[in-house]
């Protein structure tokens, strides 16, 4: 991994000390980790079974706990020459590990009920009001490619069966994980977080110097990666040439998450978007809202990415059951018809992609002349 | 069908006299139509095996005679008025008959070439150079859906044999047809109509009070239809949301080439795209140029709707050979990803159609006050 900050790191002047009164990059950056670190804390009793029995409580909580992990995560390699190396690092590698445990299991759920939605799509069992507004007569004459398929049930309930078991399987790594004592351990590190941040960067250093610095490059990082994407070929609404042009997984993956190869820069691309948003909030106060539309624009780009990401992995677990032995020949056809379903919402959301990219673009530069 | 000529014709005023030296209808059909049965007098030896030994002569003639039925069809259809009504009808059912016959064959083989290359392009196995031109990073990253898929290879013979085997019949009951009486009947009508076109209107009647009405009737009709088309929801790629909105087949139809009842109406635009089009020719001494641009844009407008065709065509071929009897399911699982495809390419290129009739619109309201 590159790190974008280096060259805008060497290039500038050794920092100033702040006027009184002026943010400190130290302050910003505790004000910010310190935040975060509280609202971790006061979420983390969902991890441990002892919230409150408001019912959906707990999935709320572990929501607010990854959205701490990521922006503390994101905050410690934006800013990293401002905080003691060695020790964002072992954070950093705490907080991906409790990030790859409670992500496992509502993918799952969320990889399930995409599957499941587009098959329903796709047989026509969808309620007609899902579908966008539009005359009556439009409407009437929905039907699904597969509807009255034979293998559709089949197919549903392969899906059902196949991916129950994976979350089942996740699902009890993740609770026997987080009984162990590194969860006690990295909740330690957020509580000493909360009172503390190893700087590395002396106590008077303006905020602008080394902070702004540190997210205009994460928003170059992304535009880097962004405009080495195949743009112009997913620019073009169907590439002119229908699924044939649609590169998807390698060939033949053999694991069930398995994406391909050609995913692989967009998902890189979908960490970096994140990463620059969060370096936006961090920079919130410098900024007295000169990039708040680069930061919604920033949202709604991650939200296109997730999709991206979401689809990628459905159609790489259609084609994994595809290979399930002893199937039917009726499954198997609809398991293909649902993977090249899967594979075009990627290439849907590379589309929007690329449009929201310019305007994205547009507004940052317009927004921002640091970039 | 609804005569479009009709409120047309009802409204207008009784057809002044020509003035000496002003194109008459009678005159300009005539010599249209003497022209264009000349043609395919000089293209008829190539269905009777008459024709010269140059390789692809024969293609060639039986391109040109499907031209010339196509465009005596069309006019006889579009300026039904200026016509002997029962010779009209009675030549236009022989010329359909005959269209029937020499166009299921070719029909055939593009679909098997298309659905051939399309499992090319999936597996990965279409030289790269038919991509179009691109960086070479992109180029490399080429690597299809169903590359290395098992079950490709038997997806590609079962679509040989069974086009083959449809192919073979009606080339056998085409070649019996062609040796009937019926064909020498209307090769002695057109014989007839290099001479003489028994005509409706008064041998003075001014060209632009029958014809021009006519073609902007066949402009008219069809952009009713084009307008009653789902042209909003085509308009955005994508759908929005993946293959779930191609509204494709109707359940399981059960001939190979059942087409989905979504399709219809598009089958139907397009030969009024045509009828249009040859209107446009007939009428091109009296538009000196003015609607040249409109006729372009018919031209690029039949094109994509003949590609929308042989997609819906070719998706229902898939579709079908999935329902063979005992075949392995990889081959099924490469048949759904194939129909899908080709339903991709259906809705590809109703995106197309989208974009193009707006200027098309746009370009004929500019071009001619008439409609």
């Amino acid at each position: 991994m590159t790190d974008a900050l280096s060259p805008t790191s060497q290039s500038s002047p050794p920092p100033a000390a702040a006027a009184p009164g002026e943010p400190t990059a130290g302050g910003l950056l505790t004000a910010h980790l310190t935040a975060q670190a509280g609202a971790f804390l006061r979420a983390l009793p969902s991890l441990r079974g002892e919230h409150g029995g408001r019912p959906g409580e707990a999935d709320e909580q572990t929501g607010d706990l990854l959205r701490c992990v990521r922006r503390v995560g994101g905050a410690l390699h934006t800013f990293a020459p401002a905080v003691e190396a060695g020790w964002a690092q072992e954070l950093r590698d705490e907080l991906r590990w409790l990030l790859d445990l409670l992500t496992q299991e509502p993918a799952c759920n969320r990889r399930l009920a995409r599957l499941l939605g587009a098959l329903d799509s796709l047989t026509g069992a969808a309620a007609p009001d899902r579908l966008p507004a539009q005359r009556g007569d439009e409407r009437q004459a929905a039907t699904g490619m597969l509807a009255g398929h034979p293998g559709a049930a089949k197919a549903r309930a392969l899906l059902e069966r196949q991916l129950t078991v994976v979350r089942a399987r996740v699902h009890t790594s993740a609770l026997q994980e987080l009984r162990s004592a590194r969860l006690h351990a990295l909740a330690d590190r957020m509580t000493l977080l909360t009172g503390e941040v190893p700087l590395a960067v002396p106590s008077d250093t303006p905020a602008d110097e080394v902070l702004l610095p540190g997210a205009a490059a994460a928003l170059r990082a992304l535009a880097r990666s962004a405009e080495a994407l195949p743009l112009l070929r997913v620019g073009a609404a169907y590439n002119g040439d229908a699924l044939h042009r649609l590169r998807a997984e390698a060939p033949l993956p053999d694991a069930d998450s398995a994406l391909g190869t050609d995913d692989a820069p967009w998902l890189r691309v979908r960490i970096l978007a994140k990463r620059a948003r969060y370096a936006l909030e961090v920079c919130g106060p410098l900024l007295a809202g000169q990039a708040t539309v680069t930061a919604t624009r920033l949202a709604a780009l991650g939200r296109v990415l997730d999709r991206h990401q979401e689809a990628a992995d459905a159609a790489a677990t259609a084609a994994a059951a595809a290979r399930t032995p002893r199937i039917t020949p009726a499954t198997a056809y609809v398991l293909g018809v649902l993977h090249a379903d899967q594979r075009l919402e990627v290439e849907a959301a590379r589309y929007g992609f690329g449009r929201q990219w310019q305007e994205l673009s547009a507004s940052a530069g317009a927004e921002w002349p640091l970039l």
